[in-house]
């Protein structure tokens, strides 16, 4: 494979802005007579080639997921505790990224190296090319580093496995969000309800701020040390702030379930962090949609910052109305039709408007997230007990095992973009601070939220409960998620990296840490 | 919007292979320096807006299917029976269709024409473009023809909505196939195995050649009439037999089963029609295969025409073997590790193998449909049996929900295609062509064939059964979605029009016809 590269950069450096350059390759030019039909069969078959690749690549999760599952099962019967299901699916994540980076030789891309031209104009959609004299659509994938280009031709593989964070978020996180709501423990949550949203909303924007700040100085002190080759604002740093701020609960809950602990902290925890994926959410658009247009200060602006908490409070209280609406609708539909008489038709219907609440949400601009979430929540409330019997078995078990096959997959698909994402940027001093002010930040958050709660409860959060959720806080898919979103800037792409990181350590060691912690804490 | 039109034609229309077009549109250009920032937030902006977009077009589909499941609630209520699920899902289609076509001003994409340059080699796969310095990477779409240039701009959520076959092929299919399989109603399949095997395998070659050749009787009329304005070989229209060689089992089955009739007659129809299903797939691509590479003549060649039949029975076998290997591992795996106390992994890991069995066989050049069917038969004669209780139900409703959530969105994709499709070609010659042919080729397919069968069959096939087979030939979701596999060519447009014609008129003509025609028929 080596002495074909030095050809392929050239190829790939001869890509000038100034000149319209227009690359002709030896191997392809075909007159487009005779061509016709040769062209054809060609694409054919590089359609047929290509969607052999894609069943690879579904294949590869699969694969990982099923030997995920079968390890589940092996710990569970053994009952191993030190490590949980989605740690183990990280770890298979790894397993096969490093295969699929180091354990393929690149495939032979000689007389592929991909073509380019230039345009001077902003990045658009749509593309057509005019490849000897038939016309070809091409469509946005995403903006590649100028690093990145001598990469492209080398290994497709790994860009072919390197997901679709729309695919993340209209099609994996809705059925585990509504499972959440769907099956939440009413009793507990909502005698908990004025500490849950005090934590999940004032917590989450404090931790945010303080993770924020913190990294701003990090960024600084980076800066003073010429460690940083490129642009870092205020807002990337409170991006990132709202980014970790999402805390995670897959992996404690589960063990919680399996422990049958305290119902007040569960309710606490899980109220938390199911909200505050929310609120993280919220708070890193508005974050965005705060980033001063044309200006180049990226500074903190009072009028823009109100804009922002404006925002934020209309896309969080449309997102609830929008939610609680779709479920009322369902269980209106459900009470009035009868439908009870045909389960199928009930299930379907149930599931579609379910997540038609999330797109619908995501279409008016609103939180899918947080929609879905009190989707889920009204119509365990309200349809629920309208549903034929066998609906409601069928419902629960289906948003189950959606739930858990997305869940899976994506810890899994965690575990694999740590080696097989191209743009990773390891920056020692801002890991260490992002571990640092994550601390920071959630300590913030639970110690004086707490003390201040105490003041107004009559069931006090006791010291060993406040310590237990500050141990908790693992950060996970939805940090992830909002992480891998956008890596196409510089700041973007080491948060991304650090994001990875943070995950890893918390899934690993404090989820695996939570039984001996509860123990140490004496929680039971 | 009209004004703006010809402005956008001229721009589309600069193309050219001769010269090395790079089109500078008046918007765009900004320097690279100050634009950082500004290019930054409208890429964040664009993404966002492609997202919300995305949601929309799935929220169409969403708001389609509950309107369809709503509409078949008070079908079965009221006992109508004179059009059926899929019927009605279409029709649903074909409104929605309608209203994005013409109901939905073109949007104002003055400034977002699509850019365009030329290349002069064959179409690969991506591209990198050079924009203000900063790469981004273009995959290819599809070819688009020279007509369609004019259109791209035109109404964006008309192309968003045409949808990706990948999408059918490897999410849509599989449930849909393997519910089949396991929900076959083994006692009555087995005892006509031979007869299912004869129409479906002997009964479908002979009715592509059939319908291929008269096609290209009907094509040689066009030619000769000079309706026919590009290319068309022999190969297409043998092509063109395969795809119309698929019956659908949907419809017809669906009416058989609510109105309990004869269990042969189900077994002989459900059989045949699941059966000729992966035939016709895998006749089509060996047709593809067999096109004489490099030459043009795409006539019929002896050598050529063994060496398909040889990759006919490879493949066949290949995909057999395959399915049932996969099915005996399942067994074995939920025979050997005690995974039925947790029902929810053993579900998970249920679903998981099953769906690998696709992917494997399509990863490995197979077919994926025989995979799945096969899997699904063995999983249901060996699995079954050491799954859980729960699992057993659990299993069955799993499939049976997203059987049919799958196929009525494609029955209302189909119906949506009709109006959203950008490309069709309506050639009345050849239609009525296809309609005549396809009716021949059934009767060649069914009448011969059930009288050597009577010859050895113990329970003959009486005439009214064969007329009833005969008359139950939808083409169905098959037939769309072989045919829109590949939109490319001229030929291949032109087939799509007609098999979508085709599958409108049997869904609603012999679909709605079944239960007067078993009465007319005395088949009880």
């Amino acid at each position: 494979m080596e002495p074909l590269r030095p050809q392929r950069r050239t190829a790939a450096r001869v890509l000038d802005t100034l000149t319209p350059a227009l690359i002709l390759l030896s191997a392809g030019a075909v007159t487009a007579e005779d061509g016709g039909a040769m062209e054809e069969l060609t694409t054919e078959k590089e359609a047929e080639e290509s969607h052999r690749q894609d069943s690879v690549n579904l294949l590869t999760f699969i694969m990982l997921l099923t030997l995920t599952i079968l390890t589940i099962w092996l710990f569970k019967h053994r009952r191993v505790r030190f490590l949980h299901e989605t740690g183990l699916a990280m770890i298979y994540g790894l397993l096969v990224g490093v295969i699929l980076r180091y354990g393929i030789p690149a495939t032979s891309y000689h007389n592929k190296t991909p073509p380019s031209c230039s345009l001077k104009e902003g990045p658009v959609s749509t593309v057509l090319l005019n490849i000897s004299g038939k016309f070809f659509e091409y469509t946005l994938k995403g903006e590649i580093n100028s690093r990145e280009i001598n990469n492209v031709e080398q290994n497709d593989m790994l860009r072919k496995v390197t997901f679709d964070p729309e695919v993340f978020f209209n099609i994996l996180l809705p059925p585990i969000i509504f499972h959440a709501g769907y099956s939440l423990k009413k009793r507990h949550f909502f005698r908990n309800m004025g500490s849950i949203i005090t934590y999940a909303f004032l917590g989450t924007v404090i931790s945010c701020f303080v993770i924020g700040n913190l990294m701003y100085g990090v960024v600084k002190l980076m800066q003073v040390l010429g460690q940083l080759t490129d642009k870092f604002y205020y807002t990337d740093c409170l991006f990132f702030g709202a980014i970790m701020s999402a805390t995670d609960p897959v992996t404690v809950l589960a063990i919680f379930n399996d422990l049958h602990a305290d119902g007040d902290l569960y309710a606490l925890l899980f109220g938390e962090s199911v909200m505050n994926d929310a609120v993280a959410i919220v708070l890193s658009s508005s974050i965005v949609a705060y980033q001063p247009s044309g200006a180049n200060t990226h500074m903190f602006d009072a009028a823009a910052f109100f804009k922002s908490v404006g925002v934020f409070i209309g896309i969080f209280s449309g997102s609830f109305v929008m939610g609680a609406a779709t479920g009322v609708v369902t269980a209106l539909v459900t009470k009035f039709t009868k439908l009870h008489c045909f389960p199928l038709l009930e299930t379907a219907l149930f599931f579609l408007m379910s997540w038609s609440t999330f797109l619908l949400a995501e279409a008016c601009g609103f939180t899918g997230v947080v929609a879905v979430l009190f989707c889920g929540i009204t119509q365990a409330h309200y349809t629920y007990n309208n549903l034929s019997a066998e609906s409601t078995q069928r419902t629960k078990q289906l948003f189950e095992v959606l739930h858990f096959l997305a869940e899976n997959f994506i810890f899994s698909y965690m575990g694999l973009a740590l080696f097989t994402f191209q743009n990773h940027i390891f920056s020692p001093i801002f890991i260490i601070g992002a571990f640092i002010s994550i601390f920071i930040g959630r300590a913030f958050n639970i110690y004086p939220l707490s003390f201040f709660l105490n003041l107004g409860r009559r069931h006090k959060i006791k010291g060993n409960f406040q310590h237990m959720m500050m141990f908790a806080g693992l950060r996970g898919a939805m940090a992830f998620a909002l992480a891998i979103r956008d890596t196409a800037t510089y700041a973007r792409q080491m948060m991304f990296t650090t994001t990875l990181l943070v995950v890893f350590f918390t899934v690993w060691v404090f989820g695996g840490g939570t039984t001996p912690m509860l123990s140490v804490l004496h929680i039971r």
